[in-house]
């Protein structure tokens, strides 16, 4: 089941095991933060947007019984993700789609979602930046095949009206998103931000949206503090990964 | 020098005497956080725009030797804050204007300033708003003598290239303050939420933005906790109010 490099890591607080490669695709904090910020429908259809190899759908698969289906353009990490649906044992609710997300709507119905989680790459494709020399990793962290404002307009076609959007990226962002967001009717409704340490900026944020949702009724929830000082994890952040 | 009903309170911080009225108008927690926050010239100018009894500009000019002009429409309010002014000795330092903010460029040259603070009214004036009884605390809450848009408009007009804006807001008005601040041409740069206790959603935010500004460079700050579960002052707040 494994090929070379790859292996299987477990979140236990969800008692899921993935399928992992440090030479290819593993999944980071953002994603288990992700999975743990959005109001989740019990049923219906959720959609995970740039899924990699699948960490944020896996995640959420233990707490809805929605159907789920992973979009992820690249084929090595849609074919990552296939193998930890088996693995799991989730096939009946996980449908992998390795795809560009400019075809999803050959899959999906437009205004059918109830709700699309995404971790989308978050460097923009400017000529100076610096990316990864592996492939893999430069197209899941740089805008080089997609971009926020593609992600955003996908998403909003995706859902349902009074849908949910909820996406990670990082606060340097923050005001084009907003942007993208209203561009595409997704009102921005809740933003928690994620700070590496107390006294320090923050350096995720989470974002939810309603599409079609009124402009009122704004919130910034509560902040999550990923380490104490000392630099272990806080008890927070050991909940999402460990379940205690 | 006091008339009825008033007292004079006293930061310990900052060593400043201040007249106040709990009929008329008592500074918050507001006021010194937003004093505690933007990046302070050591010269030039400071304006504080919807100064009340003058509270951000009393605990500001602890901190530079800038003029600081105090702009407030309520001359009963304007009137206090004139007699703190003279109580602390700072005639030389602080000038109030009993003046609507309106007919500020009277007095203030545009593209003159190097710093406007504010702590303006919170809330939209809809006919459904249930406002204070009490005519000063109504005007000094509710945008009934001012909205957002004039407060950030008059701000963006008095400042020079690169002068700095700071606002202490609520929020919920946070996209609408984000708006205003990029209608007038002041890039949003930092913002910190400030949140009741740990685990709450937050209660006011602090936001500063550059006159004409580059777009990129965004930050959220550290989060600020006001209260300990056991509802005494944080450390932060507790320097900011004693000193220590």
């Amino acid at each position: 089941m494994l090929q070379s490099n790859e292996r299987i890591d477990q979140l236990y607080a969800e008692d899921i095991k993935i399928i992992q490669s440090s030479e290819v695709f593993s999944f980071s904090l953002d994603a288990v933060l992700l999975a743990n910020f959005p109001t989740i429908p019990k049923r219906g259809r959720i959609v995970d947007l740039c899924a990699g190899n699948g960490a944020v759908g896996l995640f959420i698969s233990r707490k809805t019984s929605a159907h789920i289906y992973q979009i992820e353009l690249q084929d090595r990490l849609a074919d990552m993700a296939q193998r930890s649906v088996s693995l799991n044992g989730l096939e009946e609710q996980i449908t992998v789609y390795p795809m560009d997300l400019k075809n999803i709507f050959t899959k999906i119905k437009p205004d059918s979602v109830d709700l699309l989680v995404c971790n989308p790459p978050y460097f923009k494709n400017v000529p100076t930046a610096v990316k990864n020399p592996n492939p893999y990793l430069a197209i899941a962290r740089h805008e080089i095949e997609t971009t926020l404002d593609e992600v955003v307009y996908t998403a909003s076609k995706a859902l349902k009206m009074n849908g949910r959007f909820a996406m990670v990226h990082r606060p340097d962002r923050f005001l084009d998103i907003l942007d993208c967001m209203r561009k595409y009717r997704i009102a921005p409704k809740r933003v928690r931000f994620v700070y590496p340490k107390a006294g320090k900026d923050a350096n995720i944020l989470l974002i939810e949206g309603i599409k079609d949702g009124k402009a009122d009724g704004f919130k910034i929830a509560s902040p999550l503090i990923t380490y104490h000082a000392d630099g272990s994890y806080s008890e927070e952040v050991s909940r999402m990964l460990y379940g205690s």
